[in-house]
């Protein structure tokens, strides 16, 4: 099994205009990547925001698939949905997997856009298949701040499809990646 | 570009129980599988809903997005959003399609399950590559009913990751999908 764990933060991500914002949490984003999580072997998923009302909400959503009436209507989306943790920062979710793993994981970032250091989805399997813990990191809104992507370890080439059109949600893009990265074909 | 269509239908769909029902619409589908038609160039995404106060709520949302306060707010979201057509029945897709192509689509069924005749992304990344039409279609609820999937010409594998686990969201199940069908690697 991978040693990946997955983020999706909403705090520093770039709002329209191309400031840096915290974002507000979506619910569908915690459960379909959860799934997809879950589905392709990731080990955790932190949903990172700094703001105390939005991990209200995510605290919510999580203790009613997990622990309250959907846990019991629905235990494949409860096992889904126990793969989150909730984290302040990036940061902290980095030293909780070091903590898991005693080692550092290296942190592989998404983006829409192709960068002179981007990696290949091919390039990125085959580092993965190595053994040791990465972190691979979604940003909301418009996507992740330059001064976090520039920080990372690994750019992730963007999606490319039989278009130009680079629009995808984050829930499709997390799903694809991750069977980029990790999915298997018979 | 591939002649490929792709459709999402609430009914006839099962419920939990295995009933055959008309599902309601999530708004999130909409853009979701809209973006991701639009990204692997699908040429029109038809959200097939019986209902008429479903119909409603779709046109409603389509409109804001097309042609409302939204398709300035937002080009690329309009684009998308621009590929739906609303239908009564899949049957009625295919019809609208068979007048645009001259040929009547064959159909493609998507399911969680593997059947004795399901067949593997990469043979149908081929006969899609042989350029006749193809109607994409995907279910939502618990899936497309046993009654629909049996008539289909092809019924594609399921997606497979590293896990047993087979629950993802018809959301990322379609991005993965439209990604393994039709995606390109650099």
């Amino acid at each position: 099994m991978p040693r990946l764990y997955v983020a999706l933060t909403h705090y520093p991500v770039t709002n329209k205009r191309g400031d840096t914002v915290a974002s507000s949490v979506t619910n569908l984003d915690l459960h379909d990547i959860s799934r997809a999580a879950r589905t392709f072997g990731a080990q955790r998923f932190y949903v990172v925001t700094p703001l105390e009302d939005q991990k209200v909400l995510v605290e919510r959503i999580i203790a009613h698939w997990t622990t309250g009436v959907g846990a019991a209507y629905n235990p494949a989306r409860r096992s889904a949905l126990e793969l989150i943790r909730l984290k302040d920062s990036i940061a902290d979710a980095a030293e909780e997997i070091e903590g898991i793993e005693q080692d550092c994981p290296k942190t592989v970032v998404t983006c829409a856009r192709r960068y002179p250091s981007s990696i290949s989805f091919e390039k990125m399997r085959g580092i993965l298949q190595l053994g040791r813990p990465h972190l691979l990191v979604f940003g909301t809104a418009w996507g992740l701040a330059e001064t976090y992507i520039s920080q990372a370890d690994y750019i992730l080439e963007p999606i490319s499809g039989l278009t130009d059109y680079n629009h995808l949600s984050v829930r499709s893009a997390a799903g694809i990646i991750l069977d980029r990265l990790l999915g298997t074909r018979k």
